[in-house]
This record gives C-alpha cells, sequence and structure tokens, in this order.
C-alpha cells in the first residue's frame, strides 16, 4: 500500500474498514494504481442520451460486454454504469475491475426546466453483483435538488452500512441557473462542497469555466482575489472546496471532444491543479477500441505525471 | 454538576436520563461549563452559501479540522456541522468536544420565495459519530413551514428514543413574512414558541428587532405594553416566549459583524435579557484564528456576566 | 361507575376495552366525573395564535405548569395541549388530570385561503407521556381536508389499537366556504358527521349560527322544518347529526368572551340542547387565575344542570 | 395527589411520565388511595391450581365477572389475573378498577422439581385491555430463572417503552433451594433484590420466615445481628433489600388461612414493617362475598394504619 | 486530550467515532482522567450475592445513590450496575459519571458445576439511560461458555453500531476447570484472549496467580520460560495476552480484603505490570464511606505512579 493511498484513506476517519477496503481496492487498482489518482470508465449514456446517439457512432458497444472489456483493457480504476449493464457483465468480469453501480439515472425523452432523476439500483444490488461503490447523481440548482440531496443521503447512509463507497455525480443545473451558470467556477466549487458535506467519498464534477454565476460569490472572488483564469487554477480551487483537499475529486469534460490535444490539456490542468483524475465516458467508447486505448494511457500517463508529448 | 445545570435539567421532566445526560454534556463543557449558558461554534455556511463566500477569507477555514481546533481551543460548549464535517473529524477529534449534528441544510444556487431545506442526516448518524445532538432547521411563514415542522417532530421522537438532544434553528421566512418580519420581535417570540411546541430542548434564533410584523400581535404588545424598546427587554421576551424561560434560547446575529464594539453590545443585550447564549458562526471562523479565540473568550466572559471593558 | 357513563360507554361497540377505560377516565374525573357531562381546558394558542396574543394578558400562563396547575384545581375533565405543552409538565403532573395530546397544529404566520395542519406528535408520544386521548382537528371545507382526514383516519386506527381515545376538533373553512359558513348551522353538523365517520369518539366542534350554508341543504332545513332559531335548538341539531346523540359531542365559543353573562348563555344552551360540554381556552387562562376558576366551576355547575344566577 | 404518593413517584425517575401516571392511578384508586398503600386482589389460582381446588367452596367466583366485582366492591387498588380472566370482564368494567394482566402463569399437572412459566399475555394485550400493569412471575432458584429473568426483562422494557407499570411476583423455588428456603428471610429478601434489578416498579414476595436458607448468608445475618426475630422485622428487612425502600414492596401469605386473626396479625406486620401492603387471593375469593369484603376492608384499615380491634 | 488517551484509541480503528468518543469520555472522567488507567466501581453483588450479603455491614449501601455519590466523589473514572441499581439513579446523578449498565447478571441460590447469567438488560436500555457502554459477564469453562460468547457477541455488535463501548467481564469457571484453575495464570490470559477476540474494548479479568492449570500450558510456559512468579509478571503476561497490550486489561482481586497493605500490592502489582488499572467493588462500598474515599484515592495514586507510603 502506498503512502499516498495511505494518506488518502486517512481522510475518511468516520468511516468503516469495510469502506476504506472498497476505497483501496479503487485506488490500487490498474495502471494508476497507488497512485492516489483515478481513471474511471462510466457509461450511462445509454440510458441518459438513447442508445444511437450512445452506441450507433462503434456499434460493438452496444454490447455491455464492450465497456467491461475496455476497462479492463486499459487498466482504468473502475468502470461505472447504470443497473442493466452492471448485471450484463457482472458475472462474466467478476473480479476483474472495480465496479460502481450508478444508483440513479435520468433519460431525455421529456424536457424539463428542473431536471429530476430516478432512482434505479439499491445498495443491495451493488452488494449482489460485487460492486465497490455506489453512484449518484445530484443536481444542485434544480428545484428537485433537495429531494435528491435526501435520498443521496440516505444511499450513502446505507451504503456505508455496508462497507461501499459513495460517489455523487455533483452536476448543477435548474431553474436556479443559466446555461453558462452550470460550469461556472463559483457553481461548481459549490457543488462539490455539498457532494462532500452530503457525505460522499469521492465527487465527480465537470470541468469549470472562469465564468462567476452568482452576484453574492462574484464579490468574495474578487475581493479576496480567488485564482480562477486558468484551467489548473480552477481545479485547484474546486479540489479545495471539497474540504481542502480531503476529499476525492475527479473530473470530466462537459461534452465529446474528439480533438486529443485539447482533451489532453485538460488532463493536464486537471493534473497541475491537483484533481484526483479523470471520469472519460463518450470520449473513450465514442471511438473505435484502439484508439480508445490508446487516449486512456495517455490520460493515465498525464494524471501519473509522466511527461507526454 | 452546579445548581444551575440541575436546575435547568429539571425542567425537562419527559425526557430520558440518557437525553438529560447529554444535555448535561453541552452545559457542562468548556469556558462556560456549569454556568447555564452556551457559546456554541456552528459551521454550515460552507452548505449554505457556498465555499467561496464561506472560507476563502481565511482559507485555513476550508479544512474541517480546522473548525474543531478552533472550537475546542476557544472552550466551546459544541461544534455543530452538516454530516459531511462532522464526519471529516470526528475520529481525529473524538470525545474533545461536544457534537451537534445538523440533519437538514439549504444551499442558497436557487431562489425560492418560500424556502425549504433538505434532509441531510440522520439520527443513526448521530450515534455513530458521537454527537450529543442534532439539529434541525425550520422556517416558520414559509409554505413548506409545515412539512419541516412535521420531520423535525419524527426526528425529535426519534433522537429522544436513543437519548440524544434536539435543537432546532427557527428562522422565520418566506411568504407569511416581510424581509423586516423575519427579525420581528412578535415574530421571533412566535418562532421560539413553535420550537419549543415542538419538543425542543434548545432553540435557536435570530436577535430580534422592535418591529413588530402582525397586525393582530401588534395590538397586543400596544394594549399590554410589552417592553421591547431595548435589545435586552426583546431578549428577555423571547425567553420568556420560550415556556416561560424553561427552554433553552440562544441568539445569533443576522450577518457577519466585524465591529466587535457593537457585537459585544449584542453579547451583553443576551446576558441583560436573559438568553442563555450564542451560536457565533461566521463572525468566528472568517476572521483570524487568534481574533476569532479573543473574540469568543471575551463572548464568553460576558455570557459569564464577568465585566468586559 | 355511573348508570349514564356507562352508558355512554355502550356506545363505541367497536373500541376495545382499553379505549373504553380511557374513555371512562376522561368521564370520572374532575368536578363533573360520572355525569357524562366534560369540561376540557385547552392550551393550544401559544402554536396556533403566537405567545404574546395568548399568554400577555396573564403572563403567569408563559408558564406551561400554569395550566396544568389551573385545570386540576378547577376539576376540568382534561387537559389538552400541543406536545411541547404536555411534555412541560407531564413528569410532575403524572396522574393528576387526563390528558389530552394534539397531534397536530397550525400557526397563523403564514395566511392560506385553504388552511391546513402540521403533524407535531404521535401516538407513542402519548403513551410515553401518559396521556388518555390524541387529539386531532381537521379543516372540512378546505382544499386540504382529504389529507387532513386521512392523517386523522391513521392517527385514529393507531390510537385504537393501544387503546387510546380519538378527539376530533371539526373546524369547517377553507375556500368551499364563506366566512359566515364556518359556523352555519348545516356545515357545523356536517363537521360533526364527518368527524363521526372518521371514528372519532369525542367530536369538538364551534357553536353554530342559525345561517345556513349550502342552498342544498337549506332545501331540506326549509322543506323539514328542522328547528335552528334558537342556540339550544341548533346544539341539539348538532348532537343528533352525530350518530343520534351516540356520540359526544363538545362545544367552544369561537373568540374570547369576556362578557361572562354571555358565555354562561352559550353554556346553558349547550346543556338544554343535549350537548356533552365545553372546551374553554382563551376565556379560562386570558384572565386572572381566581375569576378563571369561578368561571369554569360555574360552567362546570350549568352542564351539570345546577341552578346557576 | 398526596405527598406519599408524590414520594413514591419520584423514586423511579428513569421511567416516562406515562408509567408514572399508570403508578399513580394504582396508588390512588381504592379506599388506600393516596396512603402510598395497597391491596391488590389477584385471581391466577384458577390456572394454577385448577378450578375446583379454586372456586369450588365458593362457587360465585367461577364467573369471572365476581372477581371485578369483588374488587371494586371491596376498594382494593387493582385487580390482578391471567389473559382469559382479565378479557371476561374488560368491557363490562373498564374504568372501574386498575388492571394488572398477568403474562406468565403457570399449572400444576405436571410436577417439575424446577419449576417453569408459560408466557400468556403481551404487553400489546395490557393495551387493548385497559391495564395500568403487566405482572411476570420469577421463580429465582429454578433451573429454569435465568430464562425466566431473561423473559421478565424484555416485557419490563417494552412495559416501559408504551408506559406500563411492572409488577414482578419473586417467588423463590426450585432445585437450589430446600422447602423451607422458599420462604426462608435470606432468600425473600434476595428474591426482592433481584426483582428490583431486573427493573420491577412493584415487587410481590411471601411474608418470611425467620429461617435463614444460604450459609454463607447466615453468617452475615448473625455478623451483623440483622434484626429477624418478628414477622415486622423481617418485613423492613425485605423492604431495606429492595433499594432502602425505594420500590414498592407488597406481601402475600404463603397459603389459604381462614383464621383471620392470624390473617390480620401478617397485616398489622406488614405495616410494622413499612411494607406497602397487601395482595390478597384466595383469604378473599375463597370465601363467601359479605366475608371477604369485611376482611378486605380490615385489610385496608390496617395498612392504612387504622387502630382496628 | 492527553497523547497516551489518543494512543490508546487509536488501537480501535474498526470503531465508529462514537464508540470512541465514549472510551475517551471513560478515560477522561475523573482523578484518572487522562492518564490512561482507570478505577472503575461495580456494584452487582446485590444480585450477585444477595441484598444481605453485600450491603449489611455498611447499611447505606442498601440505597442505589450511594454508590452513584460514592463513584463521583472518589473520582471514579465510570460506575457499573445491573439495571435496577442504574435506573435507581440515572435521572438524579445525569451526566455526573460515565455508566456502564451491566446487561447480563447471576444470582447464587442455586449452584451449579457450569454456571450461566441470564440477559438482563438491552443495548436500547444503555442508550435512555445515558449510559457509555455495556458489560456482559462470560464464563469461559462452563458448558454454557459458547451460548454466553454469542450472547455477549449479539451485544457488541448492537452496542458498537450504537457508539457505545462494549466491556466484557471474563471470568473463567465451570466444568471444564478446577477451582485453582478459574485463576491460573495460563486461564486468565486465555480469558483476556478470549474476551479481546469476541470484540471487547474493555476487559475484565481477575488477579491470576502463578498456578498454570492445563498441561498443554503448562509445556509451553517451562519451555518458553515465561516470567509468572510475581503479581506484576503475570499481569504483564495478562497484558500481552489482550492483544499485545492493544486491548483495556483491568484487574479485579478475587474477595474482600480488609487489609489494606495487601490490597495496595495489588495495585502496585497492576501498575508495575502495565494493566490498565482495577475495578473496586466489594472492597470499597462494603466499609465506611470516608475509609472507601480513602482507599479508592489511594487506589487511583497507585495507578497514576504516584509514591504512595
Amino acid at each position: 500500500m502506498s503512502e499516498r493511498v495511505k494518506e488518502i484513506l486517512s481522510w475518511y476517519g468516520a468511516d468503516s474498514p469495510g469502506t476504506l477496503a472498497n476505497l483501496a481496492r479503487l485506488l490500487n487498482h490498474g495502471r494508476l494504481g497507488g497512485t492516489g489518482k483515478l481513471v474511471i470508465l462510466p457509461v450511462d449514456q445509454g440510458f441518459e442520451h438513447g442508445p444511437a446517439r450512445s452506441f450507433a457512432g462503434n456499434p460493438a458497444a452496444y454490447d455491455p460486454r464492450y465497456h467491461f472489456g475496455l476497462a479492463i483493457e486499459a487498466g482504468c480504476n473502475a468502470y461505472a454504469a447504470p443497473l442493466g449493464f452492471i448485471e450484463a457483465g457482472a458475472r462474466e468480469f467478476a473480479g476483474e475491475i472495480p465496479l460502481i453501480l450508478k444508483t440513479n439515472d435520468a433519460d431525455s425523452l421529456l424536457e424539463e426546466p428542473d431536471p429530476d432523476q430516478a432512482t434505479t439500483a439499491s445498495v443491495r444490488d451493488a452488494l449482489r453483483l460485487g460492486c465497490c461503490a455506489v453512484g449518484f447523481t445530484i443536481y444542485p440548482g434544480s428545484a428537485h435538488q433537495y429531494r435528491m440531496f435526501e435520498r443521496a443521503r440516505a444511499i450513502a447512509e446505507e451504503a456505508k452500512r455496508y462497507g461501499l463507497v459513495m460517489v455523487i455525480w455533483a452536476y448543477p443545473r435548474g431553474s436556479g441557473l443559466s446555461e453558462a451558470g452550470e460550469t461556472a467556477i463559483d457553481v461548481i466549487a459549490y457543488a462539490a462542497q455539498i457532494a462532500a458535506q452530503l457525505g460522499a467519498h469521492i465527487i465527480k464534477v465537470k470541468l469549470p469555466t472562469a465564468h462567476v454565476e452568482k452576484a453574492a460569490a462574484r464579490k468574495v472572488y474578487d475581493a479576496e482575489n480567488i485564482p480562477i483564469a486558468t484551467q489548473a487554477e480552477r481545479v485547484r480551487h474546486v479540489v479545495q472546496s471539497a474540504f481542502d483537499g480531503r476529499r476525492i475529486v475527479i473530473f470530466s469534460g462537459g461534452s465529446a471532444i474528439f480533438d486529443d490535444a485539447a482533451l489532453f490539456d485538460e488532463f493536464r490542468a486537471i493534473h497541475d491543479g491537483g484533481g484526483f483524475g479523470s471520469i472519460i465516458g463518450r470520449n473513450s467508447f465514442q471511438r473505435p477500441r484502439a484508439e480508445a486505448l490508446n487516449m486512456l494511457r495517455t490520460a493515465m500517463d498525464i494524471h501519473a505525471g509522466k511527461a507526454v508529448s
């Protein structure tokens, strides 16, 4: 067990050894094992965007086993997906990679200004499927946000009782926010804080922009000269906002980028800002497998601090 | 056990010895231990206002351990915070200071005329984290008030069954009240009464102004010549409104004040009016630690009735 | 056990001996014990109207123990109050007077055309506090009426399982009714019927006026020449409407009256009309204690059929 | 509420107001109401000895209603019986006398050196039947004693949660004791201590003899010169053994005595020794009703300290 | 929080912060607070030996309040007793001293070669009574040992879930052991190991003799030259046997000693051998209060390492 992983585990003093052991499994698996960094493959787009939008560009990805195989071969720390996708490969790939069961999901058949999600899996499901962690999405800023926080809290309490890790996807959106506000630096930092206060062990947010959404926040960012000009600075601020770096925060881009140079710049900013890694969905499974493997390995090298040209 | 603490415990005849023992822990801890007075450090602003607005002015405060340390070194009676902040220090500081677990919280990403909060922690959480008490916020005057009262009641019943103390933050707001009405003397006194009727052991309200919000109330205040001209008189009236002083009522200021003379005047008014103490959040952790310790100790001296120049 | 009390108990054939025993306790306690008549002291005005409007006129009444003492000394059959007030005296006055725990309450901070209440106590609370009965308020005519009926029914079912008595406060109001309609004879009689149909053992309504609110009702009242001209006739009609007098119906005045002659006339009308007694709140605890004791005893004499000049 | 009853209630500080209210009901009912003394009518002999042995001598006593009537007319504090007997009169006599539901019973069809009992009723039964208390028999000294203690404890915990009183019949017997040992002073005092440690509110033991059963005890009785020569001294020692008199201890004779002078001497000894009263079964219901009423009233007079020739 | 207490808490890494907080309360209370040493007053002799044998020598001790007062005035770390004794003082002394609720007990009315105990209290009882810990006795070597281990484990699991501390009284006895074997060094060391393996936080054993009971053990003690000649050496061996000193082990003498010099020698041996303190029952409450206070304070001084002549 590396010193860094031991240090990270020490931040979770209220958790049981069972939860720490599952957290250690996530941190010690794959090519980044032991570095304290994470690259996770998430595939919930089938539910969120529909199958054709998600998989038609790389039809092999219709098969749930494809994603298990990709995550394993790439050396990801974990694979995250909704109930059906996990069930479809859990036996065949049992024990090959840490699994994160998404326990709520949304579709895109009904547009609503204030989005919500459906609870789609349970902590019991996670145990019977051999998952290390459960995932839950909250939408801070939505009119449904408090009911979402309450469901997240209840699942977190149960997950901890059974020794699992709680991952919160904190995606600000809803009638309280402008579209730009969804990735504004003050809002993303706030979302990370909320997820940490709800008891998340791992927090997943989008990379923030330099926009500041709320007037009350802007006053403070200006008065205190909080550095938010570069992506790395913004990552650093978000990590600080999650209990001064004592919670694991990982980042995703906002949308599919097929310009790998830009993508690698994002990973470098995460690394330079002290972020704990990336969660890379569409950019991986929506391209051919060989390319995806290359990209994911490069991502891991960047997060591991290796020179990548 | 001082006579005053024994007297206070005698007011809670319907409670179990377990709840009395935890109430005694709160009353006997810290520099005010045994006086029957309380100064509590609450830090829920990370959730309520966001991390930068809360902590950027004193960046050490991003770290959850900072607040445990501040409350312990200052000699506060207790430290109150949401789940994540309590979890982040509960093992390291186990047994060093009584803890109050906030069990609901709101954020400020979505403005609503009728505010609500999310339930964010449970009585079971409080027990596993070693807390003496649970806290819950109600918004009398909001369209959501009755559902909030119901959740408060349910948590209070469970807390009492397990020997914990129930603290209610009673903050009037919502479409039933003008902005001035949120701190009007009739409204604050009413909020204290509601919290007491819901079964709170400790009630936290804001310092009231001399404004009287409701016409029906104004008639009585005028007819009975209820003295509300000075802050001390208003404190006395609020304390009387909480079962004739037989429930513990503590006060907070409405906003951050960095004019300590004004702050100390507030503490003096609370003391002179028979209030049981203060809950001091932003005014403590948003300034440098040494200044905060000085301020908190002066606050305790004033509440203890010592001459403070 | 008097013949009259035995007769009353015989009306409740679906109830357990436990519920009958508690009903007998209510009927056999105090100066009216054994007569089949009841005078109950209710004090929920602190919650419903706020502390100053309720208690400033007689400041001793801020102390919850005052009301226990008043009810006991006056010889009332029972004392009814919300959770906090009952908790504040339940140990000190254990066994001295039958207690009715109000299990829902409203405040007056937020005016709504369709009023509702919050559930503020449980059947378990009633048992641990030594109460004989639980009380619940319904607002027939409000848009919330069906949810209120459902909550009343659920509490009644649980109360009966544990041998408690169910008291329903049936107060018509809300967008379905004019202001005059809230005390109209057809509406009050209807509210008594609804409470009886929901399974109440004791029904509390306001004294009705001769106004008939609903056109459909008016046709019948006219066609059948239902006598409603005098207060006693209206009382008789309401009692008849509650299962032909086979449910206990007690009455309150609508607002504080300090003209005792008028008040005593109301009690006489209740007695003459076959009502089972009075529930007297503001008219008792808002006047000096000695006067209140005199008034309550006179009320009991009138209900007992004694000549009172 | 008499000072003496208030003093007795003050000994039960760990109990809820609900339990105190039911204890007050027992202490305030009947001819001894308010004196702090109790005379209770128990009729479990139908179960324990069979119907003919129990009732043939006074055939009216075959009818369960006979015993309710006897207890009520005599002015007993309470009537105690097994489930069936309570069920058979609970509605007809609802509210007329406090009831104690025996929750375990034994028969005499199978003689065993180590006796046991069957659990025959529940706390829920007690609530639906309107009982103030549950009763449970333990046999200290039997090979079954620990399982009996465990059942007693579980019922006591549930009874307290619902506001009922716990009465333990502590009858030493079994292979650990000689026949004389069943009423030996050291053994009876020990049984009272065990019942108190198990959480009983009221303890029922047999009048002890001057015999000392256990060698280890005899050494102490001799060394400390514990006065046990007279019946009053032995009662005093048993009461002292039940938490220095801070638990209610009542006594029964060992067998039916139809020599009333001897019986009254026993009552006098209980009174002189500071006992809290008597539980009188066979000596009351196995004689003609008028004689029983006379005897019971004399018993009450003696316990009340009245001169009885 | 002293470094030593922090070090001790660090041994209990599988426990929740709630359990650590209660363990800290035990370690930080009284005259030995902060030293890592404990002197506990246990009073279960009323149940175990009967009231006269326990209390007749110092009759003030019949009153349960006596023991609370003695433990508080002496400055003990905690007071341990069965349900009834704790209930009888829990309200009056709420919050004045950490309480340990004994959850099983035996009496001495029935001699059995294979002793057992009855479960006499629950974890829920401990919470409602404000206890920091539950205690449970096991008899390794008895034919009932495995059922006792199972009950101990179940209570430990529940206690840990609710943040309480588990104390195991490990008293070897039963048909597997000779009388000398009950305190043999191999057997006491083995009992401490069993208690630690069952998940105890604090283990209470008797001071061992130099006798080695089991032949298989004797071979090892001889072969390895384990030093067991002096009492201090034996204490050191027992402490080593409880996870190399990483579980708290406290000691009691085998029987009442009124030769204080001998008693103090025992305390010195415990201190010299690295024991964590003493549990002193009969030697404290069976002598006059002033003498008991002197003795207990001397015991604490010895355990604190102070020179005591």
